[in-house]
């Protein structure tokens, strides 16, 4: 079984950090994160759509998408990839349009446990410890819980 | 005459923050910081020569660039640029290749004084509290002051 999304959130400091393992090998886990077309599937909260405008994973590359709620709200994202290795790593900003100039890094690392299953650990700095408590509050942690829900899904379908 | 460098680094949290004000309009001191050609006049200490690779100033662009001391040394740097607002914010991402996958990230503020002042304010945000400690000890404040020294000398320069 694939395991439950641990999500820490430190008192201090303006970090969330995660891990959340998988029952596919590390490629196919880091594959979905390297395609628009794989991402826009999993990615999120299972009520949002996501429609990705740029999606250039490269190092030095970047991204923009919108989620889209069933009210037609539409929530905005972008950032740029600044480390992008296969397998292995992704550090990216990231901003929500919805709160101007606040821009947080992440480091997602990919690591694989062997037998085909993969730890996927996340590390989210926050430019302050109040940005980093509004995002914490923010229902990210549920939209997380069911955008990895999704993902081992796509991943299902693929492997089987 | 311009102000000196005020450098903060706050206990427990991994924030380097800066003021440095100049006796130059906003455009200028901006634009100073928008050309691989006069940033490699001033950026850095004095006994460092700078060489620019890749200078991709705008939103999702990057940069990198090689510090090269007196004994031959290089020390290379390489970043994204998340956003570039003209004579007003630039977020960057910022990598010393010494200590690679340690990335921070930079929000530089320009601040019309009026007058035809200037007050840049930096705010660096460090993955862990130890890399911004690390940073911190480099000598990074005294590498700053002079590169501001040598920034206000161009800007004399440019407006003789």
């Amino acid at each position: 079984m694939s395991s439950a999304l641990q999500v820490t959130v430190p008192d201090g400091v303006p970090f969330i950090d995660f891990t959340r393992e998988f029952d596919y090998p590390v490629a196919d886990v880091y594959r979905a994160h390297a395609s628009a077309e794989l991402m826009s599937q999993w990615l999120g909260p299972r009520d949002l759509e996501m429609e990705v405008g740029r999606f250039d994973f490269r190092p030095g590359g970047g991204y923009e998408y919108t989620h889209v709620a069933p009210t037609g709200d539409r929530y905005e994202f972008r950032g740029t990839f600044h480390t992008v290795r296969e397998n292995d790593k992704v550090i990216q900003t990231f901003e929500f349009l919805g709160f101007p100039d606040v821009v947080s890094i992440e480091t997602l690392t990919f690591e694989d446990l062997g037998d085909g299953r993969t730890r996927l650990s996340g590390h989210a700095v926050y430019p302050t410890v109040e940005a980093r408590d509004g995002m914490a509050s923010s229902g990210m942690e549920e939209g997380m819980k069911q955008g990895y829900e999704q993902l081992d899904e796509l991943l299902a379908k693929s492997a089987a």
